[in-house]
This record gives C-alpha cells, sequence and structure tokens, in this order.
C-alpha cells in the first residue's frame, strides 16, 4: 500500500477514517559490497510489509539523506544536513495539511538523527502532530536478535545484508572494525574503512536475517498500533 | 540500470570508462484519476528503457518536487522551492564529486523548472559540468504526436495516462478546460479544477500511449548521444 | 503614476477605494546591442502607460533579475536565484500589509519564471492574494504581430529593440540562432552567443515596434481590469 | 552616465581603463510629505553629477532597503535584513567578477547599514575588494552646512525636502521631535511619528539645500578619486 | 543575578511578577592589549551591577559577535552576519514565549549593530515586545566623562581599560589613529591597525575608569525603570 | 587558560607551538532542579581541569543549545537547529583561518548531536581538520562509574548534580521515568516530565560524584593527547 496506487481521491476517502502514514528516510550511500541503496531498500521492505497487514499507507521514499562521510565512495548521493532537514519539514508539513496527524517515520539511516530535532520543532508549532522516529538497527528486539546469535553489527555488514539488499557475492569471514578517533571527513573515511564495511561478519544465515527481519517488524506493527 | 542495482565499487569501475548519469525529477501530487507519483513513474519508464539500451546509469528518483497549488489535494507533498533546489544542487554536487560530468534530467513535472536557475549558477562554478534538461511532454516529438492524433494535453489528461500511471479506470469523454486567470494557491485550484485534470481526453488509445513513449525515448536517446 | 511621485498619505488615500498595483520585474543583464536594462525598460514603459489610463499605481522597478548565464557579459547584474525569490516575496508581503490585494506583475525577463513558485507559495498563505504574471514577448498576442510580420524573435533581436532601448546603432541583416544543447554556464554562453543575441533579425520596422508595443498593452490593460 | 545607458560592449571597454563603479542604495519607505523614494532619489542625484564630472558609471539602484519600522505606512516596500544583505553581495560579486575592483556605495537610508557588515565579509574572500560606503546626510560636510544655519534634522525633515524629492506643498514651521524609547515596531512607530517627519523645520531655503547638495557632491567626488 | 544561578522553577516564580530580563551580547575578538572577551565582560559587569540593584535577571551572554575584519588576529571569533541576527531572535523568541516583554539588550560590541534591524522584525511580529538598545560606550553620559577628561576613545583604548579586561601591563602614551577609506576586510586591517587600538590613550586613571562604569551603570538603571 | 585570559598576542605567541583547542558546547535548559546552565558548567568544569594540565586553551561557551522541547521550562533559551549548525561552523572557521587544526569539542548537551553532520561537511571543505566530539555522560568511563555504583541515570538526575550545578537543595529519593512514545513537543514535555527530570535518583553521594568527574576528566586527557 504504497502512496503511489493510489490517486489524490483514494487519499481523501482514506483520511476519512485514518489519519496515520509511514515515511521511509533513508540514504544513498556506500553499503560496501551491498546495494547504495540499503538504506531505503530496508525500511521501506518493513513499510511494505506493515502497511500490507495494516492498511496504513506509506510515502514515496525519500532517497537521500545525510551522508558527507561517504563522498568519496562514488554512487553515493549526500544531501546537506540543512537541505535534509528541509525536506523532511516540507514532507511532514504538506501532509499535516491535509489531515495527516500520526506519522511513524522508518529511518535506515543513522545519519539523519538531527530531523528529530527539526521534528520536535515542527511538534512545537503543529497542534497535534505525532511522530515516532524508528531505526530498526538500533532496536532493542533486533539487538537481542544479534546477541542471541553472538553477531556483532555495524555499518554495511551482515545486518544488512538481506536478500533484496545485496548485489553481488558477498565475502566471507569477519572484518575487524578499524580504529580511528574523532569525526572523520570523507577522504579520512575511505582511507580508514577501505571497503566501507565498518566491521563485523559480512554476511550470516539466511534464517538469522529472516529473524532480524521479523523482530523490526513486530516492533513496526507495535510503534504503528499506538494512539 | 539504476544505482540501486550496484555498490560502489560497481560505481568506481563504471566512471573509468563513462561519465553520463541520468537524474529523475518529478513530483508526488495529485494527478487527477492517475497515480500520485506520475510525474515520477514516466520519466523513471524513460529512463530504465534508456537505460537498459545505453548502458547509462540512472539515479534514485527524487521523489517530491514543487506543486504548492496541490497541497489542498491529499496526498500531495510539495517541497518548497527553496528545499527542491537545494536538493538538486546537492545531488549534482555529489556526483561530480565522483567524476560525473554530464547530467541528463529527465524531469517529469514542469513546477520543477526553476532548478534550471540553479543549474545555471552550478554550471557557472563547476568545470566542466554539462546538464541537459529534458521534459518529455513538451518536446516537439512529442507534441507532434498529440497534433497527429489531434489530442490536446494537459496536466493529467490522457498524455500521462500509461499503463502504469493508471491506478484506477479513467472517465470517457474530454474535460473542458476551466477558465481562470493568474497565480492560484492551492484552495483556488481545487475550486476552478475539481478533478485535477486540467482538460482534454481523459484516456487515449493505447497504440497512441506506445506512440508517445516511443517518441520521448527517441528524444532521451539523443539526448544520451551527445557529447 | 509611479509610486515614488507620491508620499505615503497619498497611497493611504489611493488604498481607500483600489487595491491594484503593478509591479515590475525585469533585469540587468547583457542585450546585445541594447540596454543592459532592457528587461526593466519594457515593462515599464508598458505600466507607464497603463498607468496613465487607469490610475493604477506602479511600484519601483526591481533593477536586477535571475540572470547566472549572462554574468561573463560585463555590466549583468544578476541576483542568486533564492535571493530573488526572498525580494519578490518581500515587496509583495510589504504591500499586501497595507491593504493592496491584487498585483499586476509585468515581467520583462524569462529567467525569473521561479518566482511564480515562490508567488504560489504566497497565495496559499495570504487570503485574498491574487497575483497575475504577465510576460508580454510571450502572450498570444504579441506573438501574433509577430507572426504577422514573419519575424522570428528572442533575446536581445528586434522585438526589445525599441527606441527607449537602443544606445547605438543595431546592426543590418538577421542573425542566425546558434545551436547548442543544454544549461549553459555563463562561459560557455559567451562562446555561443558572442554577440548576446540569440538570433533573428536586429531591428524592425519603426511601426512594427508600435504595433508590438500595441498589443502588449492591451493585454496589460485586460489583466489590469480582471476582478 | 548609468548603466543603462549602455551596453554590454560599451561596459567592456569602459573595463580597460577604469575599475570604479557607483552603487546607489535607498529605501521605498515613508518620508513624511515627501516622496516615497526620497532614499533612493538624493543618492541617485548625488551619483549623476558625480558620474557627469568623472566618467565614472552608476550602476542601477536597489529601489528598496531594510525598512521594517514603517512598514505601517502605506507604500513602503521593506526588505528583510537577510534578502538586502544578499541581494547587495550579489550585485557586487557580479561586478567584481567582470573585473570591476573599487565601489563607492552611495546610501540613501540608515537601516541600510547591517550591509556593511556583509561587505566586509566579502572584503574577506575578493582580495583587492575596495568598498567605500559614503551616507550623504552623516557627513560632516553635509552636518557643517546644517550646523552653519542652525537646522536640526532628522529624517523626512527639510534636510531631504530637495526639489526633486518633493511631492507636495510641505507644511511650514518646526515640528517637535517625539520622545520614545527603544526599538519600534511598525504599529508604535506610526503611533509615535504621526505625520512620519521624526523632528525639526519640514522645508528649508533652497539655497541652503544646494549648498547641502553641493557638500555632499564634494564628498563624492573625493572618494571617487581615492585609490 | 545571573540565569544560570537558578532553575526553572525560580523563573517560573520570577515571571509571576516580572517581564524584564537584561540580555549580553559581546564579541569574541582582538582587543589590543586586552582580553579577548572584553566586548562580553564590560556589559556583563554593567548586567551583573545593574542585576543585583534591581532583581533584574541577566541571560547569559551570547560570547560571539560580528567581527569580520578582525578575523586576522589570532583568538578573534566571528559569527557571520546571518547566524548572529538568527541566534539573537530565537534567545528573544525563546524568552518571549515564556513570557518575558521587556528585553534591555547590553551590547559590548559595534559590530553588532544589524540585529537592531531584526529585532525591529521581531518587534512587528510579537505583541507587546519592548527591546531597549544599549550601546554603554556611545552613550552621552559616558561620552560625557570623556570629554570632562579631556579623552578621545576608540577600540580597545583606554575607555576599554577595566581592570576586569586587563590580561597584561598596558603601554603608556598615546597612539595616532592610522588613517584609512572604506570598509576593510581582515588582511587590511591588521596592516593599518597593528597592534588592534584604534588610537587613542591606552589607559586612563582607576578613577576615571570608575567613573565612566557609574555612568554607565546608571544609564542601565535608568533603561531598566522604563515602562 | 579560557581565552578570556588573553589577548590576541598571546594567542599568536600559543599558535608558534600548539594547534589545539577545547570548544564548549552546551544549553541553556531546564534541568529539573539543577542550574538553567548545567549544561555548560559541567564540560566547562572538565575543560578548565583539562585546560590547567595540559595548557590546551579553551574558547568561550557557545551558551545556547538545541533545546525545542523544554522551551515551555522558563528560562531555556533554545537555538533553532539551523542557527546552532551555523554558529558551530562559524567558530570553528574562524580558529582554523588562524591555524587551530585540532579542536576537542566537550559537549555538555545530548540535543547537540547534529553539529557532528555539520562539522563533518566541514572536514570535507577544511584540510588537516581534526575534530573529537566528547559527550562526556555517554562515555564508557562515566557508564563504567554508574554500573558500578548500580545507578541509573538520566537528563538532571544525579548524573548532572555536581556541587557547581546546584542552586538549591534536591529531593531526596528517586524518580520514576515516565513512559512515552515518540517525538515530544514542549508542550508534551512538560506534560509528561513535570519538574524536569527524566527519572533516577536526584543525587548521589559527593565522593561518586568526584568518581564521574575524574572519570570523564581521565577521557577528556586522553583525547587531548590524541595527534
Amino acid at each position: 500500500m504504497r502512496l503511489d496506487e493510489y490517486n489524490w481521491m483514494d487519499i481523501e476517502q482514506y483520511l476519512q477514517n485514518e489519519d496515520r502514514i509511514i515515511l521511509v528516510l533513508g540514504a544513498c550511500e556506500q553499503h560496501g559490497y551491498l546495494s547504495l541503496l540499503t538504506d531505503v531498500k530496508i525500511p521501506l521492505a518493513l513499510a511494505d510489509a506493515a502497511s500490507q497487514r495494516t492498511g496504513v499507507i506509506t510515502a514515496p521514499p525519500l532517497n537521500f539523506g545525510i551522508s558527507p562521510y561517504f563522498l568519496t565512495y562514488p554512487g553515493t548521493i549526500s544531501l546537506r544536513l540543512s537541505t535534509f532537514l528541509d525536506a523532511v519539514e516540507d514532507i511532514v508539513r504538506s501532509l499535516y495539511r491535509q489531515g495527516f496527524r500520526r506519522f511513524l517515520v522508518l529511518n535506515g539511516h543513522g545519519g539523519n538523527d538531527p530531523a528529530r530535532g527539526r521534528l520536535t520543532e515542527l511538534a512545537n508549532e503543529l497542534a497535534d502532530l505525532k511522530v515516532i522516529w524508528y531505526a530498526w538497527w538500533s532496536s532493542h528486539s533486533v539487538e537481542a536478535v544479534a546477541i542471541k546469535h553472538e553477531l556483532k553489527s555495524s555499518h554495511a555488514s551482515w545486518i544488512e545484508a538481506f536478500p533484496f539488499t545485496r548485489v553481488c557475492a558477498l565475502p566471507e569471514g569477519v572484518k575487524t572494525p578499524p580504529a580511528y578517533q574523532g569525526i572523520l571527513g570523507a577522504a579520512k573515511t575511505r582511507e580508514v574503512f577501505g571497503d566501507g564495511v565498518f566491521g563485523g561478519p559480512y554476511q550470516a544465515d539466511p534464517a538469522i536475517m529472516d529473524e532480524i527481519f521479523a523482530a523490526a517488524l513486530e516492533d513496526v506493527l507495535y510503534y504503528l498500533d499506538i494512539r
């Protein structure tokens, strides 16, 4: 149930009985051996699954996030912090104006966190606006799965290696997380991280990936249910 | 050949012999009976077809455009003019930094035209940047097809009613374009345009739609070929 | 009847019975052999003529527009896109606050078109704001005169060569429009266009120029009359 | 010798031997009984006179300044502080790019002073940029004339009442400057200042006005002469 | 009575009977032989003294001002003009929202003057906002003390050399103010001003400094008393 | 060794052998029973201690942070996200220009985290810039102390209750963290959190506070030592 499957009359109808919508924020950035759009694909997959079960509509994803540290990796497209914040604001304002009140943000990229500040500013201005921000990889349920299987996760490692984010065969083995200090610019980031994976196993058993996805989906359904 | 099918190493390789990329700009806005994402779907379909034939990669679409006049139609998500310009700038700068030099913008939404000004400002700053802006519906080839079949086209009418933009059965018949004067705000726009179609036949023969698409695709291939 | 001929008390009086005002937008940019201020002079001349016949007041012109492509031509002064949009917004907001409601924008420069987007955003916010945007050179009436005389027009060609925009003798003959592709930066623009004229005859018969002006003026009077 | 009397080729020629230009900044704001464009008319008159004697060209005036306190007086058009600063920056950058290096700013409005800060920021960035900022009414020479004739001057009083800024008969007598404290918004400003004059004689003897103008012009010529 | 000595409950209580607050604006910039924070220290000392006598609370100082001309002097930290204006706006809006209505700005740095324009814009928007802007060094009372002792004052000279702004022994003697023209960038400023003092005696008798401080404090108390 | 104890000549000398500086970022916001400036006081105390031992200078604190959620608590002064980012950028750029290369940011407020994104953008632009961002309360060493003493910490609880942040007697006992969901605006935040403490003990044994401070200080010294 993505917005693009509907016309405006459908949405007008939808708003008669519903004021929820799912927003997908992500990034177009290097993910090691995985798809450049990994951070969009994962929350979008969660949104699709949750949408199907609940009937809550999903807005088109914002395909670009805040990724200045990866600009040395070809294919990374980063919005300036200020641009990203404005875009998120505009999306929420547009939908709020039409009657949407409860927004579940499925964020796929840690660098997008500053948007929470802008959303607070909006909450100060727009009455009855309710926004829940969900970052699947850092949820307790997902972390519990990782801990259970004794898998350390990080950017572009096994935890993001779903069937639908793979675009080539993945390396075997485990990468030792490189040591570094401080805030890295893009040149230094590439120097430090090489293939772009931040450390840990490159892949995990498909059954574990299903477990991860299921745990995240349960969270999403839980948050969708909140009044 | 969309960017999301690749990882950064693939793109690094790609840049060895190629400096072209296709950008898809569109809108998430009312299109009468058609999909809210019509303005993304059409240029993206063109990009996919052209990508396949030429091997030129397509970046993820910017799913939102400048549509302030349609904000009264539910499901319309409009970026402020300033946000949109910044986003386009950031996308081009990111890719330029990595070696992309020739950008073919496939724009699906007339309201996005102000970005041409920002792209000119960028061309003043970034050496060897070459941007071609293509708006399929207003090209001579596409207009020629419309004229040949004596079909007047406008926003959300037959000319945008491809199989892949339809989300419901379309009305028969022809809508008389409503009369209006000046720059309309969103409230007035809805008052004037009602169902959101700006006038003309709601749909056309599938063969004509194929002809339209083929004409636009030929244009795209032509522009991709320019040095 | 320009604003500068009055003091604020006059305007307070004026607003008792009138809520219209004419705004002149233009550019300070190369116009081949013509005055650098051609794009202000023409709409201002139309405004003056229309003002005189209708009593509608004309605000002082914004003497600078969006002309990044001409910055290599000395004397061109271009506002960034963002600056221009803000300036137009501020002008309209100032006057709206005092009771002006109907604005006829006489725009002399095609590059200023993005302001239409900002004006739509304003129309979403300011109740009863009515803005008509008139670009004389692209109106049907003016085009009809050109077609009648079989004259192709373009930037800085005969169609802008009024007695009051001439600052030197004009070349005889017709310039072949140079071929080019895509969005040009200022360096490339100068390389392509040389003397700055985009093509067509450099000048036309004075009687034709009068016809052009009369046609445009009639348009202006028509738009001023709209409620 | 205003820029609008020339085409770009003339300016290219001019730049062969000259890198100076006069910028006129002003305001479109209430000036009591005087013209709403008083703050443009005075520096422009000075510029014209100085231009004629020195051959230094004058750019088209920026017809709007920073006048938020007068927005309750009809006909006042105020740019936001941020807009004005950006506009001044863009004007200087455009001309600098073409070879202009020495700018004499003739400012007609005290509220525009913040632009000095932005011009300093520009001076930090643009090598060899030299900007002189001249506010005629506060120069020692002009103040000396006022003192000599024992005339206290203020906004919209006699000191701005040149033949070319008058649009109606002026009151006789002297206005007592109203008392007030602090930074006034537009509503309070009107309440305090009524007719908009800040105090002092409404007009002065024409010979004194000539003296004032001559003193200011001498200053302008002096500053134009500086290397 | 600085804000930092209280918790929010104290301030809630305070607002029951009081709507005044003192804001300290300054700069972190070269002051010759004096402390880099001279422009904060002086108004803060005045604020403390006035606070103690009146019970009016002082907000934490904004430790940075607009000082682009001094960026070549190590230790100078300058906010862009636009940043500073936004910061001042945000401070006032935050406090206004909680019930503060009367703001006494004690400004320590002349370069911060543009904030007055932004405060006027705010006064147009926020009902009953009353802001008094006080620049101690240019007040009549302080100037009177200087004149009485026949001391010319300027940036970083004796008039700012209070015991609490001294960080080393000061030179004896008097500096001749260097001659210069126009708006100086940071490189030129250092070339012209050398040690950073703009001219006049480097120090004055402690008794005079007490007189200066007392005069300024009296002003502050006067402005605090205004309804 | 705060910057304000020096003049510019001292800093010029300092830069001969040193390129490090400590920046203190914090907030002026409700901290329950603690000082409104708690988030500045703590990192500043750490900076002072570290400064004393290492000779690395501390810049004046930015006394305001990003605290939109607390604007309903009197005394909270919040900068907009965009303002804060610009201010941090300006501070770093000013000092970088003078030769500072290594910045240790001691951040006292979690809401300021978005600045990391802007600092990454700067690291992409300014060669050899090295920024370490340290948030004392979330460091492993500090958390270890809390765990050792079985104390859960949160905003405005015991962990921030140092002798120098206390402004009144603190409650005994432990606050149960209130439950809530999603991103809260300021009105909702106050409704949920009441006295402003997020949960846990209101105070801890002075010896524990010393341990906390010592652990944080050790971190700071460690980060200062990094090349």
